[in-house]
């Protein structure tokens, strides 16, 4: 045996290098310039997809989509991942990424974005967790986890009756109702922590979980939504389909540099989701009426095209039909962006981006790895030779395949929004 | 509306993030090695371009260049982003990302850039600014940044003035010409600090600026700069058009690794114009005579061919006619480097670069964020199917789209300069 006291192998700093290196908030707040130059940013949540095993065709492939092509033909095209490459990203890194953080350094409790996005006031130690009504049988075993997607009133009437039924010693204790069987529960008071596990153990037949803290200082708090949970249960009991709560993503507002600081933009979110709106909320950005549907979103970017320079606009239904692993209503999806595409590209912002937060193969239905199609047309882009707007295409588009965080930095420099750097 | 106040974002490590890992300087000096192998660097500065609005063909698609093109047919090409994507390099970290520094890491002050391109001999704690004789109104309000151009030999005379006229304790002061109204200003003397703000507004119809101090520390290297500027004003002011003084880039020498450290190279540069020649002896290069054109540096290259291992040329006219927005004039400035460049083929360096510091596209007219074509030829170096040195045919290259800092490395490898790394 070789014996290796004495040349111990010590911690080093070796730092590796970079490659595609990617400048810091810190270069791009001194770079970073205000001037009327629109910027548009459309977020087709979960576009990318996967080639349907009978056509070969993925869903953007297979949908009549004139006006994308249209775009991809005068624009830089590229394959964006959103996270790092196999890393399948939720909502809220798929979204961080794209507005310019680093989304394994900025992270997001699903239970912040869930109350950010019904516009809850919270303060900075407030404690913040997703939950669910759900269905559990008289051995207490889950038996749906959504309990039935109860009516939002129902889910109303029931954080009312939480709301007032349950008062803990240590902490104020909030319900608040989001749509049909989603809820947020805010835990306000001194030396509460975050550090805790879910109750939900995202599957039936199994019974919730007991809420465990993940640190010491947890405990207390722990303890307090266990309790919490009890009673929740006890008045709950007679209220099935939604007789008993899952709680998880306990969280507390992160500490997070926000877009107005770091680009001097004047940012504007049209979504109609409560978690998109939320993240929007979370970087700074100021939320506008987004209506129903793409067409009432496109109608309000105008209504207010004036009064900011940077436009989110976020489109779900391509997610939630390739979560549903429903191809057709995916390609569907795809064709109504296309239609309601016109609107935006008569409106010819200096700068328009199309992309999606990460990939949704309906093959898959989940949100996947893969990475996502990427165009920006500007009067500076450099355009490639890309005539679709598609995977396969944009992967010979003239950004190659890119990390996103990198998409901020480009919508600001083809709006001539940023300064040189260095001498 | 959430109130994020308490929440301050804090001072935090934002450091850069990485897509491909690029080793770092630690590594690449223990695995180069001394050889007789020659690399050659060509630089032309500001090539990558942006298509003409009529023809859809950028500066280099619209130059008759056989012998670019012809390299191109012999090498790997590729597109390079020289700081990050979306950031507009200034010369001096443009040309560091080449010649392998972290553009973002290693920044050189203006002042310094300048103050090397003139030969002067600086001291570690030698303050250098660049500076600019201006022409100011009665007002004393700027109504030209450069003095109508002064000829060089004014700018001596008026330096002689100020050096002769202006004694302020605490510092001795040089002020040496540099071309036209350029000069720099030399501060030398215990405890001064560089951390001061320009003077030069950088636009007219604005009155100069006292220079302020960015820390305590630099408060008394503050008055100095504002008494300097007060006496120069004094003793200028019948020398209309140079009747002001403008200063900014305050900075010392950095501490940066050699190439020669680094690569145990022997590198010359042959630079006609001093920033670059400047950048050149800051990273350890020899300065050979470059004469007045092209012909003129090549006929260096070959005098000096046998005592050096690394030779940057570089080439500007095809930056300033881009600067100057005139296509036409861009586009002959590569054929005037195409045409130079068969001698170049003819030497046949073991390696042979080409590339630019950053993109000046005529549309522009300044310096841009788009990435810059790209080739490299050696024996070694697994040609591509790209034809024709331009910003479409390279994106199509072996090496895609990648960062400039990664050029050394493949340099150092194409010229089997670089050990193993690892068993």
């Amino acid at each position: 045996m070789l014996r290796v006291s004495g040349m111990a192998c010590q911690t080093m700093n070796l730092g590796s290098k970079i490659a595609n290196i990617m400048i810091g908030f810190e270069h791009l707040k001194k770079l970073s310039h205000a001037s009327p130059s629109k910027i548009v940013l459309l977020v087709i949540d979960g576009v990318g997809g996967l080639p349907h095993p009978q056509t070969g065709k993925t869903e953007l492939e297979s949908a009549n989509k004139p006006n994308l092509d249209r775009v991809a033909k005068e624009s830089i095209c590229g394959l964006i991942d959103p996270v790092s490459p196999g890393i399948t990203p939720g909502s809220a890194p798929g979204h961080l990424a794209i507005f310019g953080y680093d989304a394994i350094k900025y992270t997001v409790g699903r239970g912040i974005v869930a109350a950010l996005g019904i516009d809850l006031e919270l303060n900075p130690a407030d404690i913040a967790a997703r939950g669910n009504f759900c269905t559990i049988d008289d051995n207490g075993i889950i038996t749906d986890r959504r309990a039935g997607r109860i009516s939002t009133e129902t889910n109303t009437e029931l954080c009312q009756l939480l709301n007032e039924g349950i008062a803990i010693s240590g902490a104020e204790i909030a319900v608040t109702p989001v749509k049909e069987h989603r809820f947020v529960l805010i835990l306000r008071g001194e030396g509460l922590s975050p550090e805790l596990a879910d109750s939900d153990p995202q599957q039936v037949a199994l019974a919730p979980k007991e809420v465990d803290a993940l640190s010491a200082p947890a405990q207390r708090t722990a303890e307090i939504v266990n309790e919490f949970v009890s009673r929740a249960k006890g008045l709950l009991q007679d209220r099935a389909p939604a007789n008993m709560v899952l709680l998880r993503g306990f969280s507390q507002h992160p500490d997070i540099p926000s877009m107005p600081e770091i680009y001097k933009l004047k940012p504007a979110a049209i979504a109609i989701y409560p978690m998109y709106r939320g993240l929007a909320k979370l970087v700074g950005m100021q939320l506008l009426p987004a209506g129903d549907n793409m067409t009432d979103q496109l109608k309000s970017l105008r209504q207010h095209y004036d009064h900011y320079d940077f436009f989110f606009i976020h489109f779900k239904t391509t997610d939630s039909r390739g979560e549903d692993g429903d191809f057709e209503a995916k390609v569907h999806a795809i064709e109504e962006v296309d239609a309601a595409l016109a609107d935006l590209i008569n409106l010819d912002p200096d700068v328009l981006i199309v992309t999606g937060d990460h990939s949704t193969p309906a093959t898959l239905a989940m949100h996947s790895w893969h990475p996502v199609p990427f165009m920006l047309r500007s009067k500076w882009c450099r355009s490639d030779s890309v005539t679709e707007f598609s995977e396969r295409a944009c992967l010979g588009g003239g950004l190659g395949r890119f990390a996103a965080v990198a998409i901020m930095p480009l919508a600001m420099a083809n709006a001539l929004k940023l300064d040189k750097f260095g001498a």
